[in-house]
């Protein structure tokens, strides 16, 4: 998947890099109300105001320094800011498995789960917060997700009636419970005993229709 | 939904009310972290010794206190302590939409919800308390859920090949993200279309065979 990359010709890239770094230390050290601006600048060895100029709120910088974990090496280079794409081979059980385990891979990547774990903790009781992270995070990854499953609907190898926006949350948020809970194995077996059945249902005639209860 | 009732013959019936509503109050006024059983007591109107007689620990109070919601009136009565059950008309589809919707209920209830919300952000961070829940709270709920489905499954309303105990994580996780992130409205509407897509799943021929990767 290619990410975002904020602006980066008005940025020095590796005052950036360590902006991003200090905030993602200091979030899993600490958690998300007790971040500031002056701890980040100190941890980075930057001033405030090189942060104050770049970002416009602790927020901000904190879904960057999310973001950039998605970055590829050359992607301020070779990413249009703000796609996110899912790979297309062609083939959608292949790529939803090749996603599947890449997020079963970071959420076992202490750099990215536990700044990830002090965001989510803060955004179950800050509700500002959390439509933050949906609207600059979760919405363009989740609409990446519904149009790689459009795709290959069109293509017919899913139902035509399937319910793609829930087939979505069917498949990653078993995941998330399994990440934040700890309620089972997050595993490359568990990625995709959920892409298969995330496809049954996808492909099942009348998937769409709730009110059709036994087809 | 019945549910377990802890040694009823033991304890003062009001007490016990008054015990685990005054715990309830106050884990979603200050969360778990900063529950007392000196605060319980107070609040409750009842000695310390009353409750360390009748409990072995805070995280115990909590449990009950979060069960005794799941009670019917007359559960402490009828119900055979340590037992839940998932209603059985026979029509699986229709019970597991009377269930996921009575869900989608409890979590729109303050009294319910407020609570278990305090309790989950703590379950977040300390991975005991996490076991400790899933052990005492969900595993009975948990595998009265896959009872139904395997009773449905053995009179031929699922595939005998169904992987049970991922359509029961695929039915409930993305319930449990819409309410703790609010991530999307939570209503009947949500729940049904969850119980139609879960029992394509199950219904798929070869839903648990991740190896084999297209039917």
């Amino acid at each position: 998947m290619t990410s975002r990359a904020p602006d980066p010709g008005r940025r020095n890239p590796r005052s950036r890099a360590a902006i991003l770094a200090a905030t993602r230390e200091l979030l899993a050290e600490a958690g998300f109300r007790a971040l500031t601006i002056e701890k980040i600048a100190a941890r980075a060895g930057v001033g405030k105001q090189t942060i104050y100029r770049w970002w416009p709120s602790k927020g901000a910088v904190v879904f960057d320094a999310l973001l950039a974990l998605s970055e590829t090496p050359e992607g301020a280079e070779s990413g249009t800011p703000g796609t996110v794409e899912l790979p297309d081979t062609g083939d959608i059980d292949a790529d939803l498995r090749t996603v599947l385990r890449a997020t079963v891979a970071e959420f076992a990547d202490p750099a990215f789960e536990a700044p990830l774990r002090a965001l989510y903790i803060e955004m179950i009781t800050d509700a500002d917060l959390a439509a933050d992270y949906r609207r600059r995070m979760a919405a363009p990854i989740n609409e990446a997700k519904r149009r790689r499953l459009r795709t290959a609907q069109e293509q017919g190898q899913l139902h035509p009636d399937a319910d793609l926006d829930l087939i979505v949350e069917m498949l990653y948020a078993p995941l998330t419970q399994r990440w934040l809970l700890g309620t089972g194995p997050l595993d490359r077996d568990f990625a995709d005993r959920l892409v298969t059945n995330a496809l049954h249902a996808a492909r099942a005639p009348g998937a769409a229709a709730p009110d059709d209860q036994r087809e």
